[in-house]
């Protein structure tokens, strides 16, 4: 059974799950920033999944990504696997604007996350649902 | 004709060419990082790509990433496209270690540039040429 990293866990809201990977809200309103986490555990970097797997995580890094561009209506998308803190394999889909808190750097460690309320959470997670359905 | 960004072609050297992406290696010797620009004019997101190209780019991102990982020994492989500031389409792949001046944040806009000797640079180029040929 797969088990989600517990600070991955932590750090988000579940929003669903996809042919590979699991789509996870980050817990912070500076971004809308969505996480894809391969359903595979032991899974660190791209090369650890075999090559179909990584053909529908391509596929669904760009579908997620256009999804959260059409409803945000960002000027950049950043698509980012680092993983030098969590191992497992998720990839980072953060809406940019040239107006966000930390443009143009990345936005990672540039600011403390500034949590959602419950209901603009689920709110979200829900249209996120219904355009990833 | 493709026509490479000037700030890539300023911060990078020529590597070499695979189906879709030119392999470029950036001049920092801080960390091993090559950047991959998909050979097609006006592409800024990975959606801009077609799906066929989308998918080969991830062969040649995982290609690079194990590449490079097995030549420098690192620890994690850091792999993202942001374009905060370059928009043409371009995938960093950083090869990051555990002692590195930035770990374990990003590397962007952590250090200045270590420039490469000429014929470090000249030895680096020719293994990589090797190795993804």
């Amino acid at each position: 059974m797969f088990e989600l990293n517990e600070r991955l866990a932590a750090d988000t809201f579940e929003v669903c799950d996809l042919a590979v990977s699991k789509v996870l809200l980050m817990n912070d309103t500076a971004y809308p920033w969505l996480i894809l986490v391969p359903m595979q555990n032991g899974v660190v970097e791209l090369a650890d999944l075999n090559e179909q797997d990584q053909q529908t995580l391509m596929t669904e890094m760009v579908q997620v990504s256009e999804v959260l561009k059409e409803l945000t209506g960002a000027h950049k998308m950043n698509v980012a696997t680092l993983g030098n803190v969590v191992s497992q394999l998720h990839v980072h889909v953060i809406a940019r604007f040239e107006d966000d808190a930390a443009w143009p750097a990345p936005v990672w460690g540039k600011t403390k996350a500034i949590p959602y309320g419950a209901q603009a959470q689920a709110k979200f997670v829900e249209v996120l649902q219904q355009k990833l359905a």
